[in-house]
Order: structure tokens, then C-alpha cells, then sequence
């Protein structure tokens, strides 16, 4: 565990505890709005339940902090080990993903026993810390933050599919539009990228190292609703010369004609959001799209999507990093290792490097986002046809 | 209406309201071991939420009574006319079957209040009913009890799923026994079937008819899993030739073993209910097994299943009918229409004849039946692959 | 094999072989207009490539009679055994049935040679043959001649399936309507059914028995393809109310609005067939339809589909019989066995016994079907949405 | 056409009319040992048949050279425009991928008097070409060279569904091994990759441009039968940590446990090739492996897939190049756009581009590539799970 370790440092044991309340606090906080039925519910195999969700992120303290490391430790229920183990092969077995929204029971009572539990034996734990402990403990508290972004994600799509249309917070706010679509000049030839120093980061986001960038230009704005609706209106949606093969053949299957949870009411666009159905606003971000539309979008409008490596060595450009709150930035990159990528050690190896192959790049943030959990080198990733994150595209161009 | 009005005869206003309350109180009584997971859950297609059972059973009652008949009566909720009708096309557009699963809201609570609302309604109604209304009345009530069955059905699949293996009722009582496998004689020549007397009947079991039977024999008893365990050891599910060919099909892709819902642990067969876990019991009826496999059996056994028509006309046998509180019995019939047979007017006259097609006729009834819920000349159905019934079988053989 | 060997009686070993070489001959005859591509290739999963067809037939007289028989007698090629086997468990294992149309090799030619030395083994088998061998031989021939059906309804298929629309043979004769559309009065009461005679009948047409007929009429005619333009038109494609549950979703999922190989060019109903792309013409029969359509077609007319039971009753009233060269006839009876059916001892008892579930009944005959093949007591079998077989519908309806 | 005139220069009208038959004339040789059955047969949806690829190439030159520039030209049949054109949506309406197998006519035959006729109306085009053409034309010979692999990978797909497992040429020379398994240093920093010179390349090949490489090393050699052994004695097949998530789902859901075309027979490995079933020879190169397989297989040996990058960079080592005619090598690299990509003008301009996405990069060539086919700067592309091609793999590893 050496490489996490050395990435975090020393904090305190109370603000370790501190911290590990906080985030665990946000969890459930953002569960309060939901019913128990809400909770249960897995509304397609790339989602999860919320109650899953918050099993999930306690097992992994359990796991990978409890059972190492406090002495004595047993685990709440053995069963558990089986039914919220992700995808940690070296973990031992587990439920398959599709099966998830089955466990009807334990409750969600039963799972803030669970949490409750395991908090306690957290904070027994993190009285006097053995020195592996702050670096993995750390890493749960990501972990953790990443489930809060995809519960309500993962949410969202379960409310879409009630005809109802029913919010779950109607206080949520919408995105906010920043920037002045002005195209900025990108830093050019040998850069470095990644992350190097100090602070949290996911092995995926290192080894910092050099790369070469041809000139570029990037833009210092999200495309908004208002630009989408005119890429509608001009037939992006109907030209297959705009398309990649297989972005063309998925667009053609599956009926896409616009956003994901944008519908037509009475002649009206309105999309579907965690504060209900409102009207689609032209000056917002837009929200919701795949990979393919992105890619799409950006050849209609005589540009391209960014590479992951432009996009990182814009972002201490300024004006650049205002928009990086309100959706993840599709960018033209897959998802792959950088030069002397080396996972983790242990279990935690498989964190993130297993899943790099057909996925595509995301930058930024999102309203999702817990406050503070990104940076400039953080690596979102999802196959290009995922619709059901909060996905928006910044446009760049070739220069000179 | 005119043809289940002459079925049902009129009883007095208070018999009617008492009738009503004991059917509905009945369904609350079965959901009352229930979370309000439990009841959202849809596990497979062909299964229901508990929650949507007691909605649209409710639905039936506001649409097909209240609304024609209960002057100034407005749904409760608009929606829940296309939410909560199962099937039915000329009362309008509906919900997908297989989104069931995804209505978290309304809550469990707010299902309880519909139901609480349209009993009300119905006991205006039912005050001072027209003359359509006793009939249709009785038949919202075999619904509702034939939902009652489907509820313990689709509430036992979903618990199944559960790695954990939770009882939906620890008291629930495993089937017992009756009959001597004695193999007796059934009536031959011209005979007589089909409801025709008084009292509720399905519009599928009319118009009584008569048919021609040549010689058999047919059990006492049902099939044990004792002969299943027999059937098993013989290689039943390994020889191909003891099957029809679709099913042995469907056995080896679903990797069919033995019954739904039986497990070995540690060597031994066990077989999950709604009591929970326990372990098989040679002297008990064998249950939860599909048409294919029922088939198989009775060849394997040098028999075959007996015709509902032969099944029907020696229910009269003695001894016969002791067996039929225990589990629905396959018969060799496929569903179909009985010379004469007329659906019911208007949008209940969906109710049954739209399915009477690649299903199989299963007589009886199980132990989920509600009491006093069927007849000799009940016919159930599903189609030959189907499991998750309460099902079993009772062996025929040709006579000379 | 005695069951079989009783039904045939004892011809001559000369008209043994002259009846051999006359079917052989027939199915070498409607092979002549296909080239090799049109021989290997596999449309769909349910219909088989035509050199699998004349290599099959082969295989049967190889394996049930040769082997034997033929003293001395080794397969032409091992690997055939397998290659060739269609379903008989019993034969041993067998190529899968959806890679057939892989087979590029053996060649045409290959196969041609394959018929050639079974036919010459066939000959000095016929020459003396052994008590059993004249009930399997015509078995055999029966065999071939079905197969003589399949080949030329898989052939229109895969022609159907070539945006070119070749004919097989631009000499096809269209179907001829006979019959004045007078509903005829059937037998009444107890009647018998089912083969009991001389000359060869299918196990599955016995034994003959006795069933009991309610009052009905059945038509003297098939319905048109005018009547089905009417169909049509009335919406009978759009009106879920008439059709089985299961037809309505299949229509919906298909896509159908008119039978099978039907086509608009010019705002002009045409119909492909074995002569190629032809205009519909409204006083033929209609051919290529479902069994969901025709019992969908039959609602909207009023009536319903005659039961197997009455059309064979109905078989010998005058002006009946003529219909049946030109389309298989759907019943609305499901296939399954008579009271004391036994399939043939041995591996032949394989032939129609374990096809006894999910399928419906058609009478009569077609064009395609070779001349003699058929008898009233015949029964044919295909899946509810089969429509790529010649079939058609009679009209019934009950009788006071 | 600017960029690909430019890129061509111009030969003389003979030098093109030589070249042009020659091509042409390889096609014709390598369909020569098939029959018409083995051409028309489409054994899934990502391979073609041999008839369509001679077919194919046709209407290339026909669709893009003839009715272009040679004046009068009207098309040889014109069905073949719809028939005949795989992706050009530019090009008009197509007959779909997966239907390509239903064409059994036009014949073989008729494909060949389709060939002879355009390669006229060619011969009368390039005695005087107008300036656009030579570029057109080389594009249409390398269009060509393309399609004879797939032609044979194809080939061999389909025969190796024949459970007679037929040769498409005995004399076909197995893979011969070479290098000697050092690893070689690549060179470091900027360096410049991507085609940019004189001759033909594709659009996906260039520009050329700076790069940066981090410190590697390369093998000289490829990985062979007998070092995959060993990946496979090692549990190579069962262990998911080796895996990529997606790659070991596919694993287990397609049962590999060796490469495509293996085959235990007698407890030995035999392996299919265009040559027959032959045992596996350990010195041989590993062929016919997914990406999945590749990246898990460097994983197990401790290193890993060079990138395109790396690859390219390396191509000038002493000792590199020699394994290149041997076997396509997976990168670690997805195929995306070159920095600063623009694809061709016109209908061509679909050729590569839109499939950046889900597709690795293969670099070098194959026993099946035709000749001077291809160089250094060569991008091939499949997606991670395709195992139907020459695919093998090239070791890399990360460098001080």
C-alpha cells in the first residue's frame, strides 16, 4: 500500500474522524429524500440501488480497513462480504451487478445498522491508527464521495422511468452557464501532465509525465442548450455522415432524437432533472449526452472534442476551470494507462486499471460532484454510449 | 353484462358490503409481512409487485364499478388509470408490464390510501347498487382473490432471488400429503363438462358441454417428491428421450436439475418457500415444477397426465378431491376455447380468452388458493415452461 | 417396428423400387432450377438449407433401413452420421440445427454422389427385402416427400429474403380458388376420427377413436385474398382487440400489416411467390399467414377456425376436399396427442411424438405438397407464428 | 481528391493498367480453390462472403471511378449500387451487413461477368485518365488488397464451422517464428511518427506529427504457440486479475481457454488454419488472439502492449521488422485521430474515420496481407474481442 500511502500524509487522528463524519454524514444526507422503495429499486444493469450504494461504500471500510487492521474485528453480518462486494476479484465472490435491486432485504434500517456499526468501529479504529491506515482510509472516503455522485445519477434514471416524473429534491438547483465561448490557445509542444504532487489522487491519475501537444485552441465555455437545440433543428440527429458508425447504428436503435430525459410536452421541450420537469433552457450547459452525441456535435459544428492531455494543460488557463462544477467534459481520449502506469498493490489494484479498455475520457465535475473531490487531473471514464451521467462537451479546434 | 349478471343471483345489500370487506381485508392481512422493498420489487416479467397487486386490483374496482356506476365519482388520481391496468385495451393506454418494478411512488402508503378511498367509494355503491353491479362485484372479488395467490407466487420468486433466503412467513405450513397412488377408474363414454350451474364461474369455464371420454385411469394422489427424487436418480433430467423436444431444450438452457427453488447444501436437497429454507420432504407433493417437466415425469413413469376433461369429470371420484387444496395439477389440455364459448361483453371480456393460446390448463388449486376460490371445472393456465406457480402433478393412464 | 409394418402391407419388391426411384426422382426434379449458392444457404434458424434437405432424406433411408439391413453395408461417409442426423437423439449426436447453412462441403456434387450410392444400396436392398424393410421404406418416402414440402417452402424464403426477388421457377402455377363460400353443416355427436385404415398413415394421425362434435358449419371455401384486403383495410392489422394476447404483441413486434411476402410498389399490393413477384389477385386464396392472423381474421369475420375434429368429420360432405391442394388449413385445435396414442417403437418414434406441445394443427394439403402425400386424417404442425409455410384458413362457426 | 492526387504522383497509363490487372488478378486466384457453395455463405455478422468481397471491390471502382469520370458509363446491373456498397452512406441506400449471406444470386458466375465488364470499362478509363483518377484508382487497388485478407480470415471463419474442418489449401505455409526474443531499446523523447512521405497511405495515417516517448523497451519477436502454452498451463484462461473486467466477462461467457481455432483432439492442441487441422507448433508465432487475450497474456509475462507510438518509433530497429509479415500485433493504443486528421474529401472520406471508437490498433501485417501492402506507418483496427484475424502480439515493457 506504500503508493497510497506516501500520496496522503500524516493528518491527525481527530481530523481523520472528522473528516471520515463528513463525508459519511453527506451520504446519508443525500439519501434522506428517498423512500425506501426509492432506495431498493435498480432501474437498469449500469445503475445501482441507493440502499446498495450505501452498503457498498461500508463494506469497502470493512473490508479493506476493519478486518486488516482493527484487532478483533468480525464483520456485521458474513453475508454481507458476499452482497456488496463490487467487482474485487481478490475479495472473493459476489452478487452479480444485475442482481442487485433483488435484495429487498437486509432493509434500509437494517443498512444504517450496518453503517452505523461499521462507523463506530471506524472511529475505534482511527483513535490510534496503524500507518497503513490514513492512506486507505483516504481512499474509502473517495470511494465514498464517487458512490454520493452516482447515487444521484443512478437515482435520476429511477425517477425517469416513472411515468409520475416525480423530483427528488425540488429545490435541486439547475446548472448555472459560465464563459464567454471565447476559444483560448492552448500551451503547446512538450507538457506534463498528471498528477505529481501532493494531495489525493487515483493511481490512474499518475505517474505525471511528458507529452507533446500540437497547437490547439479550447473553449472557455460549455456548449449550452440553446446551441444543441439548433444542432437538433439542423438534423444532427438525422445525418449519419455526422456520426461515428456505431454512434449512428446505437442513435438509429434506440430512438435518440435528443438529450437523455428531455421530452416534449404540448410542443415543448422540457427536461427531466433531480428538481422535476421543467422547461429546457437555452442558455444552461447541456446535460446528458453520450459520448457519440458529443463527438457528433462537435463535427457539426466544425470542431472536435478535446484530447484529455489539451484539456488538462488548459486548465490553469484562466477563465478555463469556472465551468468544471457543472458537467463532465467528454473528451476525444480513451481511457488507457499512462507511460509507467502501475495500479496499486493488493486488492485495491483493481480500483481503476481493469476497466480501461472501451471507455472514454471525462474531465472536469459536475453538479454531482461533492465539493472539492476533483482536480485538474482527475479521470472520469464511461463507454461512449452512457447517457445517464451529467455529461456535457467543451469544444476545441486544431490552430496553426 | 348480461351474461355474468345471471351468474351471480342477487344477495342483499349488507352481504354484498361484508363480502367486499373480507376480500380486501384479506389482501391487506397477506402484505402485512411485507417491507415496503419487499412490496416494490419485480423480479422477473412474468411476476408483479406486491404493491401493484394491491393497486391494480383496486384499479379494477374504480374502473370497471365506480366509474360507470357511482354517480360524481373521479379517480382518485388521473394516473393511476394508466399506471395500475394490467392488460386491459379497451379501458385505455398502460403501463409497460415489465416497467411495473420501477413505480416507487406512489409509496406503499399512498397505495393503502387508494385503497382505503375506493373502498369507500364502494361502500356508497354499494348501498343501494344497480342492477349490473352484483355481478361485476363478484367478479372484482375473484380477481382480487386470484391476485391474492399471484401476490404469494411473485412475493416467493423475488425472495428466492435473495442470496439470504428470507421467510416471507416462518408459520407458513409445507403441503401435506393425501391418497393412497391408487390409480381409479374415470367415467367413459359421453360426459358432461363445464360450469353450468349455479353460482361465480369464469367465462372460460362455459358453456358446460358435452365430450367424449375414452378409457383411463387416473390417480388419488399427486406425485411425491420422494418418486421426484427417484426421477432424478433415474437420470430424469439427463435423458433427452423422456422429453418433448422444446422442453428438453429449455432444460438444458436453463440448466434444469431439479424443481425451482430446491438447492443442495452440504448433499442435501432443500427446497425454499415461503416458510423460508427447510429441507425436502419425500412424503410431500413436489411443487414448483413447469409442464415440460411434469411431462417428463409421467413418461418416465410409464403414465401420462390426464386430460382436463378426464380430470374434471372424476372429480366427483371418492377420494379424488383431497389432493386439490395442495398444489395446481398440469393437465395434458391446452387452453383453448370450449365449443360455444363466448368472452364476456365489453372490456372484460379480456379477462380470459385472449390467452388461449401456448398455454397449458392447469386444475385444482394449491395451497396460496384463497379458500373456497375454485371449483371442479376451474381451469388455470401458463405456459409449459412456467415454474413459479404452486404446480404439480396427478398421474392418468389409458384402460383398456 | 410392427405397428409400422402392419399399416403397408406387402407390394412387390419391383413397385417397392419403382415407388423408391419415383420420389427420389421428384426431389432431384425440384432441385434442378437452384444453383449451388442457392442449395447451402440458411435463411433462418427454422428452415434448412436444400442440400441439407436432399442429404437428410438420404441419410434416413442410410440409418433406419441400410445399416440394418444391408448386410455388409458402411456408411458412405462417417461424418454424415452427424452432419445429417435432424433430431433423433437416439441416432446419436448431430450437428447443431442453426449451423446448418455452414455446411459448404460437402459439395452439391458431393451429395449428389451420396444419393447416388444409397440408391444403389437401396436397390439390392429392395431387391430381397427382409420383413421389416417395406413399413420403414415407405416411412422413408413419406419422409422425402415432406421434405419435398420443406425444401420449397425454406427456398422461397431465402428467395424472399434477395432484394432482387428471384423466382424459383417463373412456370409456378398460382393457387386456384374453388368453392362457393356456403357454410356447410357438419356432423353432429359422437364421431370418429383419426386414421384406422389401409395403406400408410403417421403415428400421430391414430389411433382412431371417438370424439363428440357440438353443432357447427364450416365453410366449402378458403378465404380470399380479397376478403383479406377487407381485412385489412377494416384495421385489422391495428385492432388489438381481435387478436390472442400473444398475436397482438408479435404483430406489434414484427411489424405486420399484411401476410408474409406481401409487398406495396407503386401503391399496388404485389405477392412473392415460387413464380416470382406477381400482383395479389383477389380470388385466389390467401397463403402465408399465421396463425394469429387467421384466428385474428376469423374474429373479425364472425366466425372462428374449425377444430381439427370437425374439419376431418367435415372431410367427406360434398364440395369439401376441393380446397385442399392449394393452402394448408390452421384449425383452432393445439397439437397434441389422441387418447391411446403410442409413437413407433424405436428411434422413428421420435418422428412427431415429442413436437406434441406449443404448436397448432393444420389440415388439408398445398401446392407445394407432393401429389397423394395427404389424407383427411393427416395432420401438419407449425408454431402459432410460423408464416413462411403455405397455409391458409377455413371458416367456422357454431351451430344452433 | 486533393489529398489523396497528392499523395500518388503519376505513373503512366500502362503502369496503371499493369497494376490494375494484377491486383485484380490476386483476387481471382485466391477465389480460385473455392467453390460457389464456400462463396456465399456468410458465417456471421462481421464476416462476408467471398462473392460479396470480389463484388465489392467492383462497385468501388464502378461507384467512385467509373461513373464519375468515365463518360457514358451507366452501371452493369443497377441493383448492384444498393447490393454492393458496404458503408458509404454518401454512396446511397445498402443492403444490410448481416443479409449479405441471402444473396445466392447474382451467382458466382455473374459476379465474374460483373468483374470482367468493369475491368473494360477500367482499361478504357486509363488509357486516358483524367487527373483525378490516379489517385482513385490506387486507392480502389489498396481498397482491394484489403479486402483479399478479410477474404481469406473470412474463409477461414467459415470453414472452421464445417465439423468437417476442410482446408482452403493444403500447400498454405504455416507462420515461420523470428527474432530472438531481445528486447530492444526504442528511442526516447520527441519523435515523429505518421506517414508523410511519397507513396500511397491511407487518411488515417497521417499527418505525421511529434510524439513524446517515455523510456521502453520492445521485443524483437513475437510471442510464440509455445510461450502461450505456458500462459495457458499457468491458469492464463482462469485467473481474472490477468484480465481487463470486460475482456474476462467475454472470457467466461464464450468459454475461451485457448486461442480461435485450437482444438484438443487425443489430448493434444491442434490448430485450424487455411491449411487444415495441424497439431500446434510451439516455435510457431501465436495467431488468432483478441486484444483481451493479448493485454492479459502481457500482463502474465510482466510486461505489456507497446502503443502505436512505440511501435512505429521502433519500426527502424535492427532486427524489427522481420516479424512483420508474419502477424498483426496488438497495441495498447485505441484508434482515434492522428492530431490535427482530416479525412478525405467526398464519399471516401467515410473509409476510416468513422470507426474511431472502440477499435485497438494493430500494427504490421500478416501472412495474409498481400505483398507490399503495407508499412510502418500501416494502422490496422478490430475491436478487443475480434479473434477472426492473422492477430498476435509483440511484448514491450517500461524502461529506466
Amino acid at each position: 500500500m506504500n503508493v497510497i500511502h506516501r500520496q496522503v500524509g500524516g493528518a491527525g487522528a481527530d481530523a481523520l474522524t472528522a473528516r471520515y463524519h463528513d463525508v459519511r454524514a453527506r451520504t446519508d444526507a443525500l439519501t434522506a429524500p428517498l423512500s425506501p422503495e426509492d432506495q431498493v429499486v435498480q432501474s437498469m444493469p449500469d445503475a445501482s440501488p441507493a440502499k446498495w450504494h450505501r452498503a457498498h461504500t461500508t463494506w469497502f471500510f470493512e473490508t479493506f480497513l476493519l478486518l486488516p487492521f482493527l484487532p478483533g474485528y468480525r464483520r456485521v453480518r458474513e453475508e454481507y462480504a458476499f452482497l456488496f462486494n463490487s467487482y474485487y476479484e481478490a475479495a472473493g465472490p459476489r452478487h452479480a451487478r444485475t442482481m442487485r435491486g433483488m435484495v429487498t432485504r437486509p432493509s434500509c434500517d437494517e443498512v444504517a445498522d450496518y453503517r452505523a456499526a461499521v462507523d463506530e468501529a471506524m472511529v475505534a479504529l482511527l483513535r490510534n491508527p496503524p500507518s497503513q491506515v490514513p492512506a486507505l482510509l483516504e481512499l474509502g472516503l473517495q470511494h465514498e464521495e464517487q458512490h454520493q455522485e452516482l447515487l444521484l445519477t443512478d437515482i435520476l434514471h429511477l425517477l425517469s422511468a416513472n411515468p409520475l416524473r416525480p423530483a427528488y429534491d425540488v429545490a435541486w438547483q439547475p446548472p448555472i452557464s459560465t464563459g464567454s465561448s471565447r476559444m483560448l490557445d492552448g500551451p503547446r509542444g512538450v507538457a506534463e501532465i498528471g498528477h505529481g504532487g501532493h494531495g489525493f489522487a487515483f493511481d490512474n491519475e499518475g505517474p505525471r509525465h511528458q507529452t507533446f501537444l500540437s497547437p490547439y485552441r479550447i473553449s472557455d465555455s460549455l456548449v449550452t442548450n440553446g446551441e444543441w437545440l439548433a444542432f437538433m433543428s439542423d438534423g444532427g440527429y438525422r445525418e449519419p455522415l455526422l456520426w461515428m458508425s456505431e454512434g449512428w447504428a446505437m442513435c438509429q436503435a434506440e430512438e435518440w432524437n435528443a438529450p437523455l430525459y428531455w421530452e416534449k410536452r404540448d410542443g415543448n421541450w422540457m427536461q427531466f432533472g433531480l428538481g422535476g420537469l421543467r422547461a429546457v433552457e437555452p442558455d444552461q450547459p447541456v446535460c446528458h449526452i453520450s459520448w457519440y452525441e458529443a463527438d457528433a456535435f462537435a463535427r457539426w459544428a466544425g470542431k472536435r472534442l478535446p484530447t484529455e492531455q489539451e484539456w488538462e494543460a488548459a486548465a490553469a488557463l484562466p477563465g478555463f476551470a469556472d465551468a468544471d462544477r457543472i458537467g463532465w467534459q467528454w473528451t476525444g481520449s480513451a481511457y488507457r494507462p499512462y507511460p509507467g502506469f502501475r495500479p496499486w498493490p493488493g486488492a485495491v489494484g483493481e480500483y481503476n486499471g481493469k476497466f480501461m479498455i472501451n471507455q472514454m475520457v471525462l474531465r472536469g465535475g459536475s453538479l454531482a460532484t461533492p465539493p472539492g473531490h476533483t482536480r485538474p487531473s482527475y479521470r472520469n471514464f464511461f463507454t461512449a454510449g452512457a447517457r445517464w451521467q451529467f455529461s456535457t462537451l467543451r469544444l476545441a479546434e486544431d490552430a496553426a
